[in-house]
């Protein structure tokens, strides 16, 4: 039995390159739906939604619609927003006010557990609503799911940047022989992992990945960084921006009260320049760090062509799911079969989402700590939609020298 | 007449995106002159050839040849090397022993000085070579050219990174207002002036852009930072990692003595840090930064297709100028016609594009040194190759609010 009624949409936590693709999924598949009257998208998320900031997506053009899937960032603008009671209590008025049956969130734990709790306000109140979560993080940090919109992507920027960045290196080994790339990251490694899909062969960069999953030693690094320059060809290294040590303190974070979210989190960064600045105190050899940093998560040219069909199909299942009578579920992919690759929707309780964190697996890190397994490899291969654009490599056979040296 | 001989080609100073596209015009120029007879490469630059490190090119596949063109970085490897009086001489042995009639060096300023020494020296010892040049530097900044082969693509990078990074902070603008993007640039700011590439309507970021060529003064910094935050949808800024103080020191430098190069220059970078942690401490605003580093330099997917047909060409016609007898040139790039935009190659003396730079022109800043001019713009857009990736631009239509705030 279809609930007739208006169907909002609101995408929450940092934006992602293919967070607009899931947008592009609710919002065509909600058309073809008639008990789904009006099409809303809450501005700025639950922020904006508090203050009664509703776009009319029906008013938006076809065209804009379907070039939302390969426009990276958040179209309808976001949040990071934690609700008080009275937020909550208004929150379910404006449902009312509007009309509103359909709420659908776009967004990782905290979003999940926004989700949660206004399904159940509703729910204690008696207003019939479906409340259905969308899953996106390039954090790929969710569980219940085999890996999470958006992921593939943030994955296919860092192999990507890895391999040229690891080419820049190498040509530079003789001047700057240390490279590292710190990726974003805050207890969960998948990122910073996903560097190792810019190997080609053995011996490809990245030299070293650090994962937040294991303890990080600087003794133990120098140790890594001495052994790798051994063989001639400089360093490159992966570091993630959530490194912690010994005593579970992040190894860089800013003490600044300003840098901390509304969920307690403090901002991290920097480590990469941290550790650069460690390693040439330390070798007396020129090290240098990139960090593209918001780059990373939202760059349009590197999308990876599975996440978005993935993220299109994942806000496209919310709906089928709410107007089915789902309600309280978030959507979730599904490996069907690894080779070939194949991936599936399916659901999981919001709240169970809201309160588990996926970190790496031991399986996916090597013993010593600082790479990752072959089994990683197959995992996130197929994640970032395609190979990397073939390059030359070159042999560069030498001539016999003619002089002495 | 034809010299008979070999010729040698290496690479010199920072890798670019298409620093291998001139390395392909090269050698499939060289092909076509039976004068030339061996084809050898210099692996990482002067400083492997003092080592005797010439690789064998005829030897490479032209399957890998070809794929030069889209692959980043220095094939070849590179080096940042000073050369001593013994150096020289000792190059000119080897040049001597290996019957080296032709050196092709493909790089900056520096390299050109390298060049046109070698070649000096060649001439008052009376062995007959011929020493050329081939621009590249992202930079931008090399005299008696319209602009430089390696810089349509860093344009590009940041364009597009601009566009996506400005999308995430505008997403993001009620918990991170403030989004600052660091560029590469020590004294010349054509690529932070690029990242003005990233808007199709006024409005979009960045909001402001400081260049080294204009003074940095905190003060007007954060009262340029403070207006554009008054209309209400956050500040995106592109800054240069070379901005100086009104003593003419960079505002922010590495102060480690590791950190200085063969040529004295004193290693950049981290401005972008220092200026977030400014903003957030004097406006209790959240502020970030992205320092793309060498990503944006070697980003194969952000190659400029316009950029890597003009650095083969450079280096096809370098070739073909030495055969036909020219020696202590640099190839350049001639601008004949912008609308439609049209390139040739031109020559200039190595010596005088050793000793010159080219910095962003007057009229290429607007006048209150935050951004640049539409001249720059019309200068720029044909270099980056073709329109950046459309996006969708929804509307937002707000419906009537029903409830009090």
């Amino acid at each position: 039995m279809g609930l007739e009624g208006n169907l909002i949409v609101g995408q929450s936590g940092g934006p992602t390159a293919v967070i607009n693709a899931s947008l592009a999924g609710v919002i065509e598949e909600a058309k073809k739906h008639s008990e789904i009257k009006e099409l809303y998208g809450a501005v700025n998320g639950v922020e904006g939604l508090l203050k009664e900031e509703i776009a009319d997506l029906r008013a938006e053009s076809d065209e804009d619609i379907s070039l939302l899937r390969n426009t990276p960032a958040s179209a309808l603008l976001t949040c990071r927003r934690k609700l008080t009671e009275d937020d909550y209590d208004r929150l379910l008025a404006i449902f009312r006010a509007h009309n509103i049956r359909y709420f659908l969130y776009i967004g990782g734990n905290d979003s999940a557990d926004t989700t949660h709790k206004v399904g159940l306000l509703a729910k204690e109140s008696g207003y019939e609503m479906r409340v259905m979560g969308v899953p996106k993080t390039v954090d790929n940090d969710l569980a219940y799911m085999d890996h999470t919109p958006g992921f593939g992507s943030v994955a296919r920027f860092n192999a990507l940047a890895m391999r040229d960045a690891g080419l820049d290196s190498l040509a530079m080994a003789t001047s700057t022989p240390i490279k590292i790339i710190e990726t974003m990251g805050r207890n969960a490694g998948w990122i910073t992992a996903s560097t190792a899909l810019a190997r080609e062969k053995p011996g490809d960069p990245p030299d070293l990945i650090y994962l937040p999953e294991r303890t990080f030693d600087r003794d133990q690094f120098l140790s890594d960084v001495r052994k790798v320059l051994e063989r001639g060809h400089g360093c490159t290294i992966a570091v993630c921006e959530g490194l912690r040590d010994a005593d579970g303190n992040p190894v860089v974070a800013s003490k600044s009260e300003i840098d901390t979210d509304a969920f307690g989190h403090r901002q991290l960064g920097g480590i990469g320049d941290y550790l650069a600045q460690f390693l040439m105190n330390s070798l007396n050899l020129k090290a240098r760090a990139d960090k593209a940093g918001t780059i990373q998560r939202v760059c349009g040219i590197a999308q990876s062509s599975v996440d978005v069909e993935e993220a299109y199909m994942a806000g496209a299942a919310a709906v089928r799911h709410a107007c089915e009578g789902t309600s309280d579920q978030m959507v979730t992919l599904v490996r069907v079969s690894s080779n070939p690759y194949k991936c599936e929707t399916g659901l999981a309780p919001l709240s169970a989402v809201a309160n588990a964190e996926r970190l790496v697996p031991d399986e996916f890190i090597n013993e010593e700590g600082n790479d990752v397994t072959p089994a990683f490899i197959e995992y996130a291969l197929p994640l970032i939609g395609g190979p990397l654009p073939k390059y030359a490599r070159l042999k560069l056979e030498r001539i016999p020298k003619l002089l002495s040296s």
